[in-house]
């Protein structure tokens, strides 16, 4: 038997899964994406940053996650054509292309060092989908001409099939569809399920929107609290948190001392990065999480204390603790923080730092759906008339009503007890 | 709240596994010792090497496996003294730690790369705990001098106490009983189930030995048919062979490459490798598998045209296609292949590899139990005798016969017809 | 071998069970209690009653249910005891034995017919359980003289340790945690789903009480949520609900004609309790589902017309079918479609049924916790505070406001369109 | 909202399913074959009989079995379509329609006393299908006048269509594929776990047969070892028989009084049986579990002894204990235990019994295909050439020539000793 390396025969091609058992691919566009060097690389890219210092099985890669969006989206758009509601066959790829490459832009740890790469990760997905040196835009263009920047309009939400844009981002979109299940599996916990052969039932396409069937309200009230759930356990975990902050504290000391004319040793691309210049499309695809973390085997023996102390704490996992900011809490507390750390010999602008995550588990726009840059709510469509889901469901009104913002303030072990009491003084 | 961000309170301490659900860790010694920058360091090794690019999923590190090791020793230990069969404290306490170390001196890549670097993973292992400059060293002789070579001795498997030897490396051992449901789980087969929590109410320690009770019969066969499955389906599959294969050829011509004089770029102390010398206890535990993906990266560019090729198959996941041999096979089909490769400009010496898969599911010993290097065979214990396991079970027996001996030839797609012609040609 | 009939060999005794693996038994006194024929009745009596016809996996019996409770009290008691805060041996076997025998006293089809057999399941259970006659009293008798009464008032929830009540019979008791999760399963539905190895971990019991502690908010949010969602789409399901007023509406037609001195043939004893006889505790555990069925396929071929139609209708799974009660619904409507469906030839007194469903998800008690039959809220305790659930949860709080009385009307399919009619004319 | 009580909007039909997560009817002759009464009978009578005695999560009914089954046939023939190799739509639906009846004629506490009710299940199978009286026939018959008799061909192995009948019986068939999950599933064993999905995916049509795809081998093998665990661990467990012998016991007391003129109470249609009578199709179809369930309750307060006595076993669940027959066993030793039982007031003739449980777990036929009444061997197809399954797998090879006769002798617990004793007495 000859055998092709990619283990697959021609037609059909199917990828393992964890979560979905198989992933399908029929259309070979599909599978020449699939083989670019450029989705290649998400295979070195952390889908969840550091969070595995927190949940050792939460290792998976952004090209695992960029699958199964993919995977959401053909099963949405099958189930959309059982029901004879299906969509013409360009905005069906264009659907599956955009699900495919939607995280495209994403750099080393993902969210937890995006900004430091500059722009947002989707701004850096477009500008890959454009330049044409790129072996991902060869094989769009290739297949379509526009095909490159319909997808990048996608991702930045500007494309003029809306429909598409909220299948792949939007209340109800492949994206949570498969990363809430994915990163609970990965983790191990079991917060974030729901039943997606049940929400495939429940939703249909209704003009621009993906909309929810009454027969499925508790289905996605489910998958709503799923959020709740997630961002509770994981995304806003304190001490995933910790890591990302001391990962951030890292960066920045490393650039500090670059901008003070002694750059510690990086690898190439990293060090252009470093010196401060700007990083190009394929300097940016040629780094992943790889770098980062040969940077910080060096950076633990630099002659920078500050640098080699924060990245030995992150290499053997020694990080931040941290402490809630106490009612009544005011800025002097905090100024008193500084100071008893800096007593200790620790920096405090790399050794105190205020943390916020801000989350709204369903955000709606009372005012109407206008809303610069926000997601449409969801609605539910009895066959006459569209209800904003949150004013059908008790559960969905009271999580949209929280908005967990969470400040917490991060500090080494060894400054716990005076950081503390000094937050605890009036 | 103020909080400990290890996220574990004074106690018992726990860690979420997909596996287990939760890894529990009761003994401060067990807790110091994961946090260890040696232990810790394992999150940066993947547990199959190159797999993932066969089955995405499988990316989970080494890290997660030891903790499931050792949790899994845990449990049979449990198991044993809810059955008054215990083990004294100090031979339990060994066995917990042995399991948890088993695989501590992996280097980058696992099994994929492992004689590349020198020595075995077991010997590295020994090094690391007996180098009095590592923090895990120095943990463990607190709690007792002779607790590091007593954890090289088990590794070794040279300690006298043979039970706690086989509870970590034996035919029914921690180590196969943590990651065949592991891999399987992360790479999305199904083929490694089988139940573990009747696995442990069906065997007991019975001298030297941990045996199997009659009643325990099928759910055994269970455990080495899924041994037999998960090297079918994932050790050695074609395709994750393909990317052993290739990874290995690049390694082999960057260090050609050094020893002809023109050594490649490699991150430190990956230079040191490439450069011939040998590797301390440091330097390679400051190696993982970052060092070698930065280093492909940059050799992707590199002006030699076999490294800069190879490297970019690696990376971008263009693997070698492969043939199995076809009966009647000579040598000098073999001769014609090599000669078919140079004739498309292929130098044959990287990219025509004969890669043989050697496994026997379940070895048994004919002629006795003293063969050197050899694991015990399994026992089932009816309380007045010991039956070795393949005579009373004829799918074992089947399974024990099957030398599944898999010899397979390894080239680039390009040269596919023309190497397959040449195979089949008399 | 020679082998106990029972599987099991002296000491521990296990049974699988398709929610926890393995339920298991160390007390011998469980172990007979398991066995009297008063618990062994329980396999012949169904959990959902006429679910199945709805859910077709639902067809699990009360037995399996009591086992579950009782495996979930021996794992609270087992995790209470983990962190030296067990309880002393007596309670915790009270505690495992009213686990075991909290719905010892259901009849034919559970809930569905609980009023058709006078008292309450509750009060059954105490009258089997202080019956001398039966052989449960003398199992437990022969253990302690006063446990038969012990266990009874327990189930009367009048017993003084008002913790051990708790845990069989409280907001978070192991008849709830038990029967969500194995409901969910067997129904093939997902949303009665929540981890309970982490739910043993953040319970502890306090005083009377079983409280939660503040790392568990989320954990014990998911379980009540698993409530709201399997009331939803289960307990409260219209089929479901539709098959009961069906049965109910047999049985009456049974017991009418009787009463009119034209009884219908029924099995012993069910032909006592349909001639109006009083049920004595003999009679009560002879009844089980069987009678009903075999009584159902007999009045199939009655000669009167109704119990003859009403029996194959819930045979053959002909239910009624329903509607939801208009906004602005008044009496007169209701009296519009009781004369309609007579009209069609169907007697409103069994063919025109309105069903309540009223259930409140996490009912508190503003007014205090006196409320006499209600059950006590539930409690954070973060070391020196009791908070009530609900004021620190925001989801918690939004299904404990709902009180979602269902309301429906049901009637054959024949006159659904003039039924329908009639509800929605001024 | 006014709602069918079926649950279902016009078009596809879902069931909730905990196997297969959703059963799908998309056919309006499939949904009125599901609502006929003979096949909502099926409800009624327990897949596995007796077997919940042992296990107690086995009590699901062989309707949810045949509903399973026809998902199985449907989603095999949607394999099939995928791959250009879709039956023609009559052959498919007598496919969908064959697996939904194949069990169709099972009795009370199906093969348990299969022989009891004189005629094969497959037979009462065919009866009820051209019966014209059955509501069945009638919904077959006006789809097409031969589909009941075709049907019934299907059932009894004699139709033309031998492609169709492999699909719904054969050695890889519907029934098969579905029953191992479904009862290991119920269960709570895990030894009949195989991946339907990946099924799906390797097989294929080839003329009469459905063979197996080169890839298959290994996914195949595991469906056949999943077939010899579940044999040991359910269908031949020692216990599951011990409660089928002390049931066909009862029943054949019963039989014997009733031949000596002395026939106990038994609820029609069970009392014509009783009395000697031959069943005709009215009244098998009005025969279930229940009935024997009544009959017991009755009988257990019989004035005979041996009468009362059995069925109290039954009921309490006070099953027979059993013992293997040692090696070297000869009859006159089966004569000393017969006396031996006897003297201890106990009737051999009901109170010792030999069950024999002989099952061969993959029979292929050495000598050819033409074997009456056999199952046709597996086939790998690797395109040009049909290899037959043990020849190239080593474990199937080892199962199929392991005919596991297991021979055991039964009695009650009270004369274990002697027993035992006689049996191992030369």
């Amino acid at each position: 038997m000859a055998g092709a390396a990619g283990g697959m025969s021609e037609g059909e091609k199917v990828l393992r899964d964890p979560v979905y058992g198989y992933v399908y691919i029929h259309d070979p566009l599909i599978w020449a994406i699939v083989n670019t060097p450029e989705v290649q690389r998400l295979r070195r890219i952390r889908q969840l940053g550091p969070a595995y210092l927190t949940y050792p099985g939460g290792e998976h890669s952004r090209f695992s996650h960029v699958l199964g969006t993919y995977e959401v989206v053909r099963r949405l758009l099958q189930a959309f054509g059982r029901e004879q509601q299906g969509l013409a066959p360009a905005r069906g790829r264009l659907a599956m292309v955009a699900g495919l490459l939607h995280d495209l832009g994403h750099g080393p740890f993902s969210h937890a060092l995006e900004h430091v790469w500059g722009p947002s990760h989707e701004e850096w997905g477009a500008k890959i989908l454009e330049d044409g040196r790129t072996t991902l835009h060869q094989v769009l263009a290739d297949c379509e001409p526009s095909l490159p920047s319909q997808v990048a309009d996608v991702l930045l939400k500007r494309h003029p099939d809306r429909l598409v844009t909220s299948i792949v981002s939007g209340q109800l979109d492949a994206d949570r569809l498969d990363y809430l299940r994915r990163d609970a599996l990965y983790c191990g916990v079991d917060y974030g399920q729901f039943n997606l052969d049940r929400i495939l039932r429940v939703v249909q396409p209704l003009g621009d929107r993906v909309v929810v069937k009454p027969t499925g309200l508790q289905t996605v009230e489910a998958y709503l609290l799923a959020r709740y759930f997630m961002y509770g356990q994981v995304y806003f975990h304190p001490v995933c948190r910790s890591a990302e902050v001391v990962l951030r504290q890292v960066m920045s000391r490393a650039r500090a001392l670059a901008a003070g004319g002694a750059a510690p040793w990086a690898p190439a691309p990293l060090d252009r990065w470093l010196g401060g210049g700007r990083l190009g499309v394929p300097e940016y695809l040629a780094l992943d999480d790889s770098h980062v973390m040969v940077a910080l085997q060096s950076w633990r023996t630099s002659d920078d204390a500050v640098l080699a102390d924060l990245a030995a704490r992150m290499l053997d996992r020694r990080l931040f603790r941290y402490s809630d900011f106490p009612p009544g809490f005011d800025l002097r507390a905090l100024g008193r923080a500084q100071q008893a750390v800096a007593n200790h010999g620790f920096d405090p602008a790399y050794y105190l730092q205020v943390d916020e995550a801000l989350g709204v588990y369903y955000d709606y726009y009372l005012g109407g759906e206008g809303t610069a840059g926000g997601s449409e709510p969801l609605y539910v469509w009895d066959g006459s008339t569209l209800v904003e889901m949150s004013s059908v469901s008790a559960p969905v009104q009271a999580i949209a009503r929280e908005r967990h913002g969470q400040r917490r303030l991060y500090f080494p072990a060894e400054v716990e007890p005076v950081v503390v009491e000094q937050l605890n003084t009036r």
